[in-house]
C-alpha cells in the first residue's frame, strides 16, 4: 500500500429540512445547513466528512482546502499545521453560542476536524480497515444513543418556510404530557434507553415537571436535562435541589466555570457541559474550579477524532465522565460519531443525536442500522466510515441550500417570526 | 490488506555490557537486562519491541502473552483489555525507584506498552507505513537527543564482572573536569546540542560546580541536572538558587509532588520530572500543587505510544513542557523513541538516551543513523519501526543473559562491592 495523497478537496453545502425545535437561543429554522467534504486522492479513494454549513465555516474550509493538496491522508500532524497556518488570521466563529464561546483555536479546530475525519475515511478505504479500527479498535460494536427530546411546535411560523416545505408528523410538545408522548414515540421507534430533554425554554419549574413526568413514565430510563446555561446560579441551585436523584446529569444549567462550580457545590447531581468546557484552553479552569463531572465531546468542534481521544484521555485522568454532544447532522457525521464512540473505552454515557429529527440524508441507505431493542447504532462494517455518498441526494440538497436562502444559523430571528418582540437574554430564568 | 492477527509471542531476555555509571541508587551493574519481543502474525509480518528484562517484567510479559493470540495488531483497545485482565492480580513492580513508585497501573502499563509497540511495528510492516506515520505523521525527520553525562568509574568493582567482561575506554569522571571531558567526547562523537548530568551522587555543591564547569565549556548548550530526588527540599532550594539561569530545567531535585511544589515556588528554574509524575493517576495532584513545569515521557512505563500521546495532550493542555526519559536500551527502543518523538508536535526538549553507553545491540546495523552535526537521530525510513532483528546477536546476548546471573536491576548491591557499608538513603543530601 502507498499512502494516498490529496489531489482535490470538494466542499458542498447542503440544506436539510428541520422541524421547529425550541431552545434557549430561539427555534430551529426550517433548514439546517451542513457541508459535505470529499477529499479526492491520487490512489482513487475519496475520504468523506461532514461539517457545519454556515458561511463562516464554508469560507474557512475553502480557504484551507488548497493547502492540503499533496498531503498524505496519514499525515494528520501536517494537516493540523497547514490548516492552522492558513487560518491563522481568520475571525473566530462558532455555529452558535450553544456550544460555548468562539475562539480562534475552536475555529481552526473545526476545520482541522472536518478534514481529519475525511482523512481517516480515506485511510480506512486505502487499508480496508474501519475507522474505529484505525482509532485503536472497537470496544463496542453497537453505540448507545439517547432520545433527544425537544419542546417544539407542530409547524414553523408563517413566513419561515418556502413553498415546498412539508411539516413532519410529530406535532407539538409544549408541556409534560407532550414531552412524554414524544419520548414514547422515540423509544418505540429506536429503543433509546436514556432520555435527554433540551430545556432552557420554559419556566424552569415547568421543565422540572416534565422531568418528573418522564421519570414516572419511564422509571428505568436515565434522564438528562440541558437548559443551555439559561438559568442563573440561584435558579440552577433551586431546580437542582428539586431534581436530586432524578437525573444522571444536569447539563449546563448556568454559564461559565465559576457559576457551574458554585452550582456543583450545592448539589449531588453531576453537572455536565458542552458549553463551559468546549476547547482544551478551558480545561485548566474547569479542573481548578471543579465545575463539571461530565464533558460532552463533539469531534466537530474539538478538532476531530484525535482531539476527541485527547479529550477522552483528559477525562479519564481527571475522573470526569465522558458523553457526546450532537448538533443537527447527517449520515456521514452519524457514522463518524459512531466509529469514534466505538473506539473510546471511557465513553460512559449514551451519545446525543439529532437523527430522529432529520428526514433527509446524503448517504446511501443501508449502512446505518439501528438496534431498536437498545437504541444503539451498529458500527458500520465497511472500510473507512462505511458510508457512501448518494450523489443525487447531494445535488438535490445542495440545490435546496441554494434556494432556501439560509446562510447562518439564526434561531433568534426564527423565533421573532412567531413572537415579534422576542430577545435573546442569557440567563433568561 | 487484511489486518494481521497475532499467532505467537516470543519474549527473549538479553543482557548487554554496561559501564559503572553512578546514580542515586548506587552504580550500574556490568550487565543491563532487556527483553526482546517478537509478535508473529498470520500474515507473516513480525512486530518487534523491547522492554525491561528483569524477572518480574519477563513474568508479566509471559503471563499476558497467551491472551494475545488471535488479536488483530490494530486492536489496541483489545490489547489493553486483555493484558489488564490477565495481569489484574500481579504484584506491582517497577524496574527501579528512579522512575517513581510501583503501582499496578504502571506494571500493567509496562506490559501493554511493550506489546503495543510491537503491534505498531507490525501495522507498519503490513501497510508499508512508518510507525511515525501511524502516529499522526512526522513533524520532524530528525529527533534531537541530549548527551547523558554520568559520574562514573573507569572499571566495575572487583567481583562484579565475569571473566569475559571488557571495560570501555571512557575512563572515570568524578569531578567537574571529568564531566566536561566526557561531555566533550559525546559532543564530538554525536554532536549533541544539549547536556544532561545525572546527579544525586556527590555533594550537591560539587554537582553544581560541574554544571558551572559545563556552562563555561559549552556556553551555548542548554544544561540539565537530575539528582533523582536525592536532595531534601531545603537542599533543593539552596542549589536551585545557585543554579538560577544556568539550567533549561532541574529534574527531580526532591521527591514527591508536595516537596517539588515547595521547591518550584522558591525558584525560577523550571522543574522537570520522571519520578513524581510517572502515571496518569499522579497527574491531578501535580496539577493541583503546580509542582512541575516539564514531564519526561517514556513509552516503556507510561503504557506505549498511545498513552504517550495522551500524556503529550495533557502536557499541552496544562502548559507543561514535554521531554523524554531513557533507561538503558537497545536499537529497537531507540527506533521506537525516535518514531514517537517525531510524531509529537509539543515535544520541546531534546530526548534522553543511553545510546553512547551501550556497546551491543540486537538490531542489524544501518537503520539508526545519527546526524553528528546536531546530535539528532534520523527517523528510520523503513516500514514499521524500520529496524530488523539480528538473530545471531540476539542469540549471543541471550546466552550472555543466561550466563551473567543478573536477574533484576540492583544498583545498590553493585555499589556495596566497592563500598561495603553503602546504604540506599533518600534523600541523601
Ligand atoms: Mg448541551
Ligand atoms: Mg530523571
Amino acid at each position: 500500500m502507498s499512502a494516498p495523497k490529496i489531489t482535490d478537496v470538494v466542499v458542498t453545502p447542503v440544506a436539510v429540512l428541520d422541524p421547529p425545535l425550541l431552545n434557549a437561543s430561539g427555534v430551529h429554522e426550517p433548514y439546517q445547513l451542513r457541508a459535505v467534504i470529499e477529499l479526492r486522492t491520487d490512489e482513487g479513494v475519496v475520504g468523506l466528512s461532514e461539517a457545519y454549513g454556515d458561511t463562516p465555516t464554508l469560507n474557512n474550509l475553502r480557504k484551507a482546502a488548497p493547502s492540503l493538496i499533496g498531503l498524505s491522508v496519514f499525515d494528520l500532524n501536517g494537516l493540523t499545521q497547514r490548516v492552522a497556518v492558513t487560518l491563522a488570521g481568520v475571525t473566530p466563529s462558532t455555529l452558535t453560542d450553544l456550544v460555548g464561546k468562539a475562539s480562534l483555536q475552536k475555529t481552526v479546530g473545526q476545520a482541522i476536524g472536518a478534514f481529519e475525519v475525511a482523512c481517516f475515511d480515506a485511510q480506512g478505504k486505502a487499508t480496508g480497515l474501519r475507522v474505529c479500527d484505525l482509532l485503536g479498535g472497537a470496544v463496542r460494536e453497537e453505540v448507545p444513543y439517547s432520545a433527544y427530546l425537544f419542546y417544539r411546535w407542530a409547524k414553523h411560523p408563517a413566513g419561515a418556510t418556502g413553498p415546498d416545505y412539508e411539516d413532519d408528523d410529530w406535532g407539538d410538545a409544549l408541556d409534560p404530557a407532550g414531552i412524554v408522548a414524544q419520548a414514547q414515540r422515540m423509544v418505540d421507534t429506536y429503543g433509546f434507553a436514556s432520555l435527554k430533554l433540551k430545556g432552557g425554554v420554559f419556566d424552569p419549574d415547568a421543565e422540572a415537571d416534565a422531568i418528573e413526568a418522564l421519570r414516572a413514565a419511564f422509571p428505568g430510563h436515565p434522564l438528562r436535562l440541558d437548559p443551555n446555561a439559561n438559568w442563573s446560579v440561584e435558579t440552577s441551585k433551586r431546580i437542582a435541589k428539586r431534581l436530586e436523584g432524578l437525573l444522571e446529569y444536569l447539563e449546563d444549567p448556568t454559564g461559565g466555570n465559576p457559576g457551574m462550580g458554585e452550582v456543583a457545590r450545592a448539589t449531588s447531581l453531576p453537572l455536565a457541559t458542552n458549553m463551559c468546557v468546549t476547547a482544551f484552553q478551558e480545561i485548566p479552569e474547569a479542573v481548578a474550579l471543579d465545575s463539571v463531572r461530565v464533558v460532552l465531546s463533539d469531534h466537530h468542534y474539538w478538532g476531530g477524532f484525535r482531539a476527541s481521544l485527547k479529550l477522552a484521555g483528559i477525562c479519564e485522568t481527571f475522573g470526569w465522565g465522558l458523553s457526546m454532544h450532537s448538533n443537527t447532522h447527517l449520515g456521514i457525521s452519524l457514522a463518524a460519531m459512531t466509529h469514534l464512540a466505538a473506539a473510546v473505552p471511557n465513553l460512559n454515557y449514551a451519545c446525543d443525536t439529532h437523527s430522529p429529527w432529520t428526514r433527509e440524508d446524503v448517504v446511501r441507505p443501508g449502512a446505518l442500522e439501528w438496534n431498536t431493542a437498545t437504541g444503539s447504532l451498529l458500527v458500520p462494517g465497511g472500510a473507512g466510515l462505511g458510508v457512501e455518498l448518494d450523489y443525487d441526494a447531494l445535488e438535490r440538497l445542495n440545490r435546496q441550500y441554494e434556494d432556501c436562502g439560509v446562510r447562518v444559523r439564526d434561531d433568534a430571528s426564527a423565533m421573532r417570526l412567531a413572537e415579534p418582540g422576542w430577545e435573546l437574554r442569557t440567563p433568561r430564568f
